[in-house]
């Protein structure tokens, strides 16, 4: 007998060489059909695999990160059946589960495929799975593996098995098909359900353009059909949600080859956005008692030799200037420089916390190939601030800043979200983890008990902690279910003693204090680019860049448009008045698909009774309404920030 | 006789030889006690030197910055008289003029001078002005002149005399000294009513610090003693308003060595006026119909090969960063990102005037020895627009923008002011200027027309204009007097040339738009530096960093004085409390030396009857006021920006 020890901490005893499906069996035929792999002692294995030690047992579902990816990579194997039952003779490279479903290249010889065939290739692939043929695992010599592929003329695998060693080679068969592959994977195809062939297109074996490009097939599945058809549902939204396609037509922002890739020029209507959200964002910070402060883009090199930047951090920075004789870096944080400011004049603990906020613009070099949209960017403009605080008020001020984000998540309508705690590991204390084992211990508790507090969901991950203290990072999820990286927010103990940083304390000595990074809206770029896809380009009004239009029936109202626009403009509303020569049908039309939130058609009827009608974007005919009553009603929706939903 | 004719064109005719003394004289004997020189075609000559041929006469008093250059190359002399009187031997290098007074260096040997000297030396030049000695000219060959002072033993005016030619010497004489001197002159010592030495420091010789040091004493004289006294009175005002002085005292802004010379560092309390400026900036700019944008601070070097910053403006520009196999360039200017953005969607003649606001931060090269303050810096945010427009719509354009000038003007309290025209050459076309001749006297009459109709005072200058275009820079004085460069205002058609920019006008056809480059509130760092000098970091409370605080006359009335702070804050009034257990005399005092414009005392009194004791700085008590009616009060004060005189 073993002893399984199971999450809850409950261990119970069962057969040497018992398997997790057999475990969850045991307990019940549902869970059973929903075990998809297992981990066991920390390390992901086949349900099918026998146990014959004691052992820490996780059993693994569809609702687990490691149990998707073992679903994944088992359809690949399935799609690698079906494509060798219609194509024999091909030859395979590598098919890894991605973050969302999964590929295999390729050899296809002389062979072509197309996107039309994916639809043989998905019946072929449904056709297996219904056949629940069991994933089969067996360990090999290297020899006989050779022998294998030899036999095979498969130069694919016989390069892959030039780097493997005896004792740690498996095959995997299912159905007709065997592939050399470490596994694990799902007890059988039967458990694949619902299969979308997603793309094709060529890939250099090894990413090399030297050598032979193969066929990259790339597929999704899921456990059933409405997952995949919400899946679907979610893929097309996206793309018509593409932030560089409301970018474009929206005239958010726009690049240009003269200046150059990553680097976002932004244009009227984006520039209206920016300007709102860091009057959102001044304002929280004014209420939460920041103090606001601007600082130039360059320094020299030695800050960065300081703050540790430089050399670490060097291939993420832009290159060097020199200017009498010194290096300029552009800057990639703006930390260093409010740690300048912090230390301009003596503090004391009566001038802490001190909170230094700036929406800073920073440059990152990132790869040109990894530029994408607003997404990943080389100059940003981030929703930056520094606390620095004492050890004693460091709660009070994390608790603060998780407040400050769930205010946020409440005025953008981010109704799931995440937070990452990553913690240090102990074993590596003064390597990869500053060297201050109390400080770490006390503000990973502090962290923690604020996030159970304030009934965050939050996961923990140990080892992943930054340098200089635990971190948090802050996923969001879009209205259409995409996952998105906001901000990190981290505590940090070593810049305070690299820079020297001081506090006269109550017993007049002095102290180190202890600084949180943090940047709630993360960067402009972005956020902007996740409001644009979580919102489709319909801001809601406090954001919209135009917040209403008027549209005359015809010219003889245009005095009456002059006039409310002018009353409007008053009040602070964007408006503007459709003034072309147009049927009013048209002028509705074109200001719908510019996301106007607010029509306002005047014609006879309006003007002689100061009235309005008005037309709610993606929603119709509110009805007519008196200037005053709908003056009224939009400035309290741009004052509440109402999501207008 | 010969024809001198006049400003006014009024032609006279004069004996041949009279002199220009003599024709002020023949006008008035109070005209000729004021003439210091004369401009003869446009030359300026001693008023005592004969005119053998008609000329353009124009008589130069104080009035004429040419007269006050004179007087003070004339003082430099008297000065050079006095010094030799008590320093026998000693010899002189070179004593110009400056813009304000004159210096002299001169090599003393053996003997040294203090400050004390100064004053035996002040003494020693009254005495010598009131002789009314003549200035003497008296043409000399270089022979002559070398005999002259190798007699002396003068090397330095030997060295001089090196580089010039026979027919160009002259020596100049007034009582017992005389001096190799290119002129003009004033008539005589007697002119000269008021002295004072500023200064003695050392000065190598030829400004290379390999030669002897030698002595340079600094004056300023004036033709009264009241002028002399006001003068000093602004010098010593200036030196208690040093806007670097004041910017340390007031916590405005800070520089480190780590992150650069000329790169400022805005603390908190110079953030808050950076704001209140640019709110007041796009409140003012949203009225006029500007759209704003954002964009990095980098491009591509293309980019200002284009514009033409490069090769032309290199020296001014920051080296470039070597990436990716490109050089990037900090960006100097604003306006080719901002052309960039005209350019990313078409434009037709319904889109101009396209009016495009950014406070753009540029980063220009200067010199370290040139950096000073807030004044030469590195890093400037910039109050940049570009107005794209149509010929026909620049004329209300440039109106506008002047009018935006006079709206700042009067908002500062800026009551004296200059605009100086500066005009292309017609025989520069197509070298200095660009070749559009017609387009150049179009708009310079046009901005004219806009400068004559708004009264506002201006000089013109031929040959000054930018090669794009005529420009006007504003100079603008201080509260005490002194004189400040505050931008410039642009008209460009090269530009719009290079960037192939159009619009699609009412014939449907591509016309290429003019642009007007304007910064009205000139640059944060030159701007807050002026209005630190102007407002004697008093600033009205619109702009003051703290506008009130509440002083309580003990911890008894803490909970009062936070409810009116709370009460305050919440209406956006920015207010502290001084909760520090000191006298409230000693908390008076430290607040007036803050210069925070209201203190509030609070006590017994004013906590029961819901009052505040309110004093106004500089003002003294304005008695109680109820918490209500200062609210009022206040926030009035701030909505209108008030000037608080």
């Amino acid at each position: 007998m073993i002893n399984i020890s199971f999450p809850d901490g409950a261990v119970r005893q069962y057969e040497n060489g018992v398997t997790a499906l057999e475990i969850a069996k045991s307990i019940s035929e549902g869970l059973a059909r929903k075990v998809l792999a297992a981990s066991v002692d920390g390390q992901v294995w086949d349900a099918t695999r026998p146990i014959y030690k004691d052992a820490a047992l996780k059993l693994l579902t569809w609702n687990d990160p490691e149990g998707q990816n073992t679903f994944w990579h088992s359809s690949a194997h399935l799609m690698a059946e079906a494509v060798e039952s219609i194509y024999p003779g091909v030859k395979f490279w590598v098919g890894p589960a991605l973050e969302k479903g999964f590929y295999y290249d390729m050899d296809l010889g002389d062979k072509k495929m197309t996107e039309e065939d994916l639809l043989v290739l998905e019946k072929k692939m449904n056709e297996l799975a219904k056949k629940a043929s069991p994933y089969q695992r067996k360990e090999i010599s290297k020899s006989d593996a050779i022998s294998y592929f030899s036999e095979k003329g498969d130069e694919y695998k016989l390069d892959l098995l030039q780097n493997l060693q005896d004792g740690e080679i498996t095959f995997y068969s299912q159905g007709g098909f065997t592939d050399l592959c470490r596994g694990p994977h799902i007890p059988d195809t039967g458990f694949i359900k619902a299969i979308k062939l997603t793309g094709i297109s060529g890939a250099y074996w090894k990413g090399d353009e030297k050598n032979k490009m193969l066929t990259r097939v790339y597929g999704i599945t899921f456990p059933n059909q409405k997952e995949l058809d919400e899946y679907l549902l979610m893929l097309e939204e996206a793309k018509k949600r593409d932030h560089r396609k409301l970018g474009k037509e929206l005239g958010i922002y726009t690049m240009n080859d003269d200046i150059g890739p990553g680097l976002i020029l932004w244009m009227p209507n984006g520039t209206v956005i920016i300007e709102e959200l860091e009057k959102l964002a001044k304002e929280t910070e004014l209420e939460g008692g920041y103090k606001r402060v601007v600082t130039p883009h360059i320094a020299k090199e030695n800050l960065y030799l300081t703050s540790g930047h430089l050399p670490y951090y060097a291939d993420s920075m832009f290159p060097p200037m020199e200017m009498d004789g010194e290096k300029y870096y552009l800057k990639a944080m703006n930390c260093p420089h409010h740690h300048k400011i912090y230390d301009a004049e003596p503090k004391s603990y009566r001038d802490l916390p001190y909170r230094l906020a700036e929406y800073g613009t920073c440059y990152r070099y990132e790869q040109s190939g990894e530029l994408f949209g607003l997404m990943r960017v080389r100059c940003l403009h981030m929703n930056d601030a520094h606390i620095y605080c004492s050890k004693e008020q460091f709660r009070q001020e994390f608790k603060a800043v998780n407040d400050m984000y769930l205010k946020y998540f409440e005025i953008f309508g981010i109704d799931k979200y995440v937070m990452r705690l990553s913690l240090h590991d102990p074993e590596k204390l003064g390597q990869k983890y500053i060297n201050e084992p109390e400080l770490w211990l006390e503000t990973e508790e502090m962290v923690r008990n604020v996030l159970i507090e304030t009934g965050v969901p939050f996961v923990e991950v140990k080892g992943e902690g930054a340098f200089y203290g635990p971190k948090i990072d802050v996923q969001i999820w879009s209205a259409i279910g995409r996952e998105f990286t906001l901000a990190t927010n981290q505590v940090d103990f070593a810049q305070p003693r690299s820079f020297h940083l001081t506090f006269t304390n109550k017993e007049n000595t002095p102290e180190i204090p202890l600084i949180i990074h943090r940047a709630p809206l993360g960067t402009h770029e972005r956020f902007i680019g996740f409001l644009l896809e979580h919102y489709a380009g319909k801001f809601p009004v406090w954001l919209a860049p135009l917040q209403a239009r008027i549209l005359p029936i015809s010219d003889k109202f245009m005095d009456y448009a002059v006039a409310v626009q002018a009353k409007l403009r008053k009040a602070g509303v964007r408006v503007e008045i459709d003034d072309r020569q147009e049927k009013i049908g048209k002028k509705i039309r074109e200001t719908e698909l510019m996301r106007v939130p607010y029509m306002l058609v005047v014609g006879e009827k309006e003007m002689n009774e100061n009235q309005l009608s008005v037309r709610r974007q993606g929603k119709g005919d509110l009805g007519t309404q008196g200037v005053d009553a709908f003056l009224e009603m939009i400035t309290d929706e741009i004052q509440k920030r109402k999501s207008g939903e």
